[in-house]
């Protein structure tokens, strides 16, 4: 059993007895994603997203529905116990999950345990021990590297290295939590000396997140051939950036207060087993490319690495949600953009013996498509903040303004399965204190 | 009563009963810093070094001797609860043990609960939710620059912006866990391509580390002015770093595998209180620098903000622990060669919003005299691998061997105050896997 093998949870004929799953653009019962709600009465936990519902697992376990080995796991405030467990265990309580929301039998029964997710808030879905975020977006980091060395915009470690660095776990909050625009320090080129307001370059990010399962003892390497097993899922990351304070700052150790000040997921994890259908090929690397080293080379890495995803940005203006309107979309690509898989980034971060652990968080990096469509990030959209993106009713943007709301969606599809998506991940920007 | 107000628990005349502590160089009762221990026969929990002796605060608090607010904090396997104390129970904690460990009275009653230091292990003190790292020795900063750009070492951010990046929090240990040298890649200058392999250019860091106490909300910032009100206490870091792999990977995220792979603090948590006395003004910037921006710049941590601590770096390796010969001295040097102070990097981490949390850990970064004699690093007293650092017995060091421990020391002194110490930050190199 691999990561992308597919079994009867994945059948495109199963339905649910949870009408709303059915045809559902994000939750039909190919996905159940786990998340940490509260329902408006009290209740609060773990639960599993079907359709417009969510099924409260602590209810269940309660009820005697879940293996005894993984009930009490269900009864806890985070998933970092579910995300433990050993990849058999993991299928089993997806196929028995898929089971009870499918047989019409236990309708009666599981109904009761079904909260409306309107009338839900969602939480961070674990406790992050430690966030850390790579630069696999090729096209991003090819875009931001021409605006500061147009003739040589790729460094010379990007395509051995999995470029990483370590973020900031106390700052990142669930889709829904509106965001402070931050001050700090910034040095505009023709300036003699910094200075301290709020940020005039606030930007987003499209980033896919990565949910640390089972993880590795202080000093040992997870292979690259057992890296997809640690993988307990995945989510959608904005990770808000200040352009100012990063230019200023960033050297030579890296961002700091140009991101910490606050990153945004989307709550519900979707897990490996979910994905399994939708793990393409991973591109062929262009032929002037040197080869992944060993210890990041792996058939099935090659064969089925990648994700078969299609990210999306959209923005929601003050003005917009004035007039009524929907959010207007800034840009759309797939995640065949990494250049790394997520497998390699695992590899790669255990290498040194780093030790991961069960509810760490993985970013991808803002993926970016080579063309304007699909460009990941507000300052490559308007070329550093110099053509601005037009928006409906005459507004316009090079960077974000008080008010902006920033959607991402995510939405995987392969054929012969029935599409399933990662929901939003959603926040407003607030002025600065 | 300010971070610097001394009382009667500073008094030098004040002894302790347990006779280990009179005269004792770290640990006598003026300094009763806390601790995470477990004893040979299974008892665990928080403890207060006096002397040669750990004072078991379960007991005291099973006991009654503790006040009723304070008494769960002392139950818990980790600091976290008594570091986000407010000031004024922090420093009545400080007081009551002050006079329980002085007054001979309860000799009697005191003496089952205490173990000796001896027989215990000390554990990492808190839960550590985030660690982040500075840069704020700016004589390394410029030995460490001047290796990579002779003409221009420090970068033009450095005296406007406290420099610092994320770490890794999940691989800190507690002073006496060895470390395994890291494997991963490097490309030295006259190859095409990089390599992977064990590092070849393995350091150590000496660091103050800093234990934040109360934190702050998301979206709110520190005032400098308060910022010493956040600060738990201090300890010794050693921030391991391969030097191979940092010059390959750190562009342009900064540093990553190169640290990750382990940290070490020594396990003991001087407190904020314990080092009052020890805090004399910090040193007057150049003439020709810029002065602190307003955030960062206040009366009092000018007046105050420094640390009265002597720094030392010593080397056992594998032949002269053969030979039974005590450690080697590398270097010795002042904290006074931090550029930015402990508030100003308080100040500046959470200036956009970040939130801190009791138990984050904060590193200085490479603390290093203006000359030889205190240089942080081997990449420092060896310039960058050329000249090789002369041991006892013939053997030499450019970077460290396996079976090499490294040991940091620091002692608090002012006049008129009996002198405190942070004891041993202390780990072994093992080979690699």
């Amino acid at each position: 059993m691999s990561w992308w093998t597919t079994d009867e949870t994945h059948d495109p004929a199963r339905t649910s007895w949870v009408e709303s799953a059915n045809g559902h653009p994000d939750f039909p019962i190919q996905n159940l994603p786990y998340g940490v709600f509260s329902s408006a009465s009290g209740e609060a936990g773990i639960g599993v997203a079907i359709g417009d519902r969510i099924l409260d697992l602590f209810a269940c376990a309660a009820a005697g529905l879940l293996p005894a080995p993984i009930a009490p796991l269900c009864t806890a405030g985070t998933l970092n116990g579910l995300m433990a467990l050993s990849v058999a265990d993991r299928r089993a309580l997806r196929r028995l999950l898929s089971d009870l929301l499918s047989d019409p039998a236990y309708a009666d029964r599981l109904t009761p345990m079904l909260h409306a997710a309107a009338d839900c808030a969602l939480h961070l879905p674990a406790h992050i021990g430690d966030y850390s975020d790579f630069y696999v977006g090729i096209h991003h980091a090819t875009n931001i590297g021409r605006q500061f060395r147009p003739d040589n915009p790729l460094l010379p470690n990007y395509k051995y290295v999995p470029i990483g660095y370590h973020g900031r776990a106390s700052s990142i909050r669930p889709s829904g939590v509106a965001l402070r625009r931050p001050v700090g320090q910034r040095k505009p080129p023709e300036a003699d000396a910094p200075m301290v307001g709020p940020s005039a370059r606030l930007d987003y990010e499209l980033e896919l997140g990565v949910w640390i399962g089972a993880g590795n003892a202080l000093g040992t390497a997870i292979p690259i051939a057992q890296a997809a097993d640690h993988v307990a899922g995945f989510c959608l990351l904005n990770d808000w950036s200040a352009r100012d304070f990063q230019a200023w700052e960033y050297q030579p150790l890296g961002p700091f207060l140009s991101k910490s000040f606050q990153s945004t997921i989307s709550p519900w994890v979707v897990t490996s087993e979910a994905m399994a259908p939708f793990r393409p090929a991973q591109p062929p690397r262009p032929t002037d490319d040197p080869a992944p080293l060993p210890y990041l080379s792996d058939a099935d890495d090659q064969a089925h690495g990648a994700l078969g995803l299609t990210l999306e940005v959209l923005i929601l203006t003050e003005a917009m949600r004035t007039r009524g309107e929907a959010p207007f979309p800034l840009s759309s690509g797939p995640a065949s953009n990494m250049y790394w898989t997520v497998q390699q980034i695992v590899a790669h971060h255990a290498s040194n013996g780093c030790n991961l652990n069960p509810g760490d968080l993985l970013g991808s990096g803002t993926i970016s498509a080579p063309d304007r469509s699909g460009y990941g990030s507000l300052i490559e959209l308007s070329v550093g903040g110099k053509e601005p993106v037009a928006l409906p009713g005459g507004e316009s943007r090079t960077f974000l303004e008080d008010g902006d709301e920033i959607i991402l969606r995510a939405r995987a599809s392969a054929q012969g399965f029935v599409p399933i998506g990662f929901g939003e991940c959603r926040a407003m920007v607030m002025p600065a204190l």
